[in-house]
């Protein structure tokens, strides 16, 4: 099995990790940028911590919290133009996925002179800001890995800026920030872990260590199914807080499955499953977390005619023995689909059989597998 | 669940994998000193390998073979001025623990002035010599590890330099340079990184990332043992070339299996078990894969008072319902042991019980606890 594997992030965890380990950020630089959204920084603690520890330490700081979902390219250079001007030499990226890859590509156009149209080129000098990240959602992986997503207006879709300056050096996973995280996002981003960790099984460049990653992060999201899915139930009650029916136990443990699943991509990379679902997000502006959980049972259907043993060993770690099985639960997390066209899923096809991804896929699907997995998900 | 997790070494793994990523070499510097023990890696191919690939990057090398076994402090400053005398500026170790570990502190002492009184100070200066490894046993793990373990004749005992400096830059994982690894050495080896995991498991720095690494260490260890048991048995009925009786794939799952453990004890460090096998290999001569392998089933009775499930847990891992079978599994490769007195065990309990790996144990023993395990695991 040939396979390389490398991921340099330190990973501080638990409890007021950030306050304890204050000290951290003086090895970062003298001046930080705090990125963040407008928003849940500010409302789940995060943010106060992280201030609160650079004030300990007289580390001075500038915040940009203009950072949107699906974070865009020119959001990218008007934060590097931001740090620049306030003359921050490292950041703080505090938030979910899109905050993360907003925090590496701005560490990245801070310090290099990169036109709009070499941004995804993958040839840049080797420099960058350094970077702490906070993650406060339980999905994206982004904090262990070397991608940063950006909405690409150009091509219609999301972009992956992938190059290793953009491992962050240091990770705090505090599951405290994630407590009040409302049910839908809950679910969205924990079914983006989950399917992190499935279409790295399906990837190529899967390994003996990626695999070890994989399915324990499955295993872990399977332990915290049974709360998720009576939140979820709950929630269309319009039960009062129902985020709260997620203990801060499952919240760790989804960070960690989270944490685990972005360790995978990071040597393995994404298959099919993310191609089919940017589209699904910058067309129809479909969750990223839920486009891909929509997505995966129908892949998981096609990859079953070639490899059943594959597909039925990531069945059993997710608590399965069938792929319908799998798909009651994405239908009970997910409530009602999207309506899109015959139409609509054959462009989006077309426009994912010529990612990257593909030719990481263990099955390799054709145009027309691509548009029956999305007509099945969609059914 | 507190922790910290970091593991900054690249990983190639797979056939050839040095041959064909040579240029690597290039990132390190532009003179290598090679370092290895007699024999083995002339032997086994991979010196070669090394060679032609430094030679066919034009990168001029010194050699420095005279590790032995259990490497000495004095090797490590040997080793040091031969550096220096050659004018390397990175370092390629190729072979076993010892191998790696003399490679590790010479990186150290090349660049760093450092008095032997002060060695294991843990107070070093920000600089090292790159460094790339090539195991050629499974086992160690040092490749993944900051810890560089010396035999230190002041402390009579084996003592860690651990730094973050002694991670190596680059690993080569390739398992071939395995296959004619003798049948003894290669079981030895194996109860190394099988009581890494083990001991990982039962560090109080476990946490969810290295338990998932321990346990897939533990699996692919479980898979490989009717092999390994088959080679043992062979090998007393003295069948030519036993080894032979050990798979390629085998091999490559043990080396896995090796730098997984190793990832764990990077984190977790290790406990009791270490710190008694220490003495066992420095007074009496035993391997130090063989030290800790004997005296684990006895080390698992005392913490299953505290910890039944867990210890449990450890021993399905591993395929096994009780300790009685794990004991008759270690009795069965391991053969007959050394005498050694009750004297001896006590003097070597009370060394162990000075060590920091004490207060890495999740059950904290008594020195008449490790005399207990001591007599237990020699009778």
């Amino acid at each position: 099995m040939t396979y390389k594997y490398y991921m340099p992030a330190r990973i501080i965890s638990g409890a007021d990790c950030i306050t304890n380990n204050s000290g951290l950020f003086k090895t970062l630089g003298k001046k930080a940028l705090i990125v963040t959204g407008a928003d849940s920084a500010k409302m789940n603690g995060s943010m106060k911590d992280v201030i609160s520890a650079l004030e300990s330490e007289c580390i001075p700081y500038a915040l940009y919290d203009r950072v949107a979902s699906n974070p865009t390219v020119s959001c990218a250079y008007e934060g590097a133009d931001y740090a620049k001007d306030n003359g921050a030499d490292f950041v703080i990226a505090i938030g979910g996925g899109s905050t993360m890859d907003a925090g590496k590509a701005i560490a990245l156009l801070t310090v290099q002179e990169i036109n709009e149209s070499d941004l995804f080129s993958g040839l840049y000098e080797n420099k960058v800001m350094p970077m702490a990240f906070v993650p406060t959602t339980a999905g994206t992986g982004s904090e262990v890995t070397q991608y940063s997503i950006l909405t690409n207006d150009r091509a219609q879709t999301k972009t992956s800026i992938a190059t290793e300056l953009l491992f962050p050096d240091l990770v705090f996973l505090d599951p405290k920030y994630t407590k009040a995280l409302p049910v839908k996002t809950t679910v969205n981003t924990v079914m983006d872990a989950l399917s992190h960790a499935v279409e790295g099984m399906l990837s190529v460049k899967g390994s003996f260590l990626s695999n070890a990653l994989a399915a324990e992060s499955l295993r872990l999201i399977r332990e915290c199914m049974p709360q998720l899915l009576n939140a979820a139930e709950q929630t269309k009650k319009t039960a009062e807080r129902p985020e709260a029916l997620i203990s801060v136990y499952t919240r760790e443990k989804l960070l960690q499955a989270s944490l685990m699943a972005g360790m995978v991509i990071a040597q393995t990379g994404t298959t099919a499953v993310h191609a089919m679902g940017y589209s699904l997000t910058y067309f129809k502006n479909i969750d990223h977390g839920r486009a891909n959980g929509l997505l995966l049972a129908g892949y998981l259907k096609l990859v079953e005619k070639v490899q059943p043993e594959l597909t039925a060993r990531i069945l059993s770690l997710i608590g399965f023995s069938d792929i319908g099985q799998f798909k009651e639960l994405t239908d009970r997390l997910f409530g009602e689909k999207e309506k899109i066209s015959e139409y609509e899923f054959k462009k989006y096809s077309g426009m994912a059989m010529k990612t990257k991804n593909i030719a990481n896929c263990i099955v390799t699907p054709t145009e027309n597998d691509l548009t029956a997995v999305f007509l099945e998900s969609f059914n």
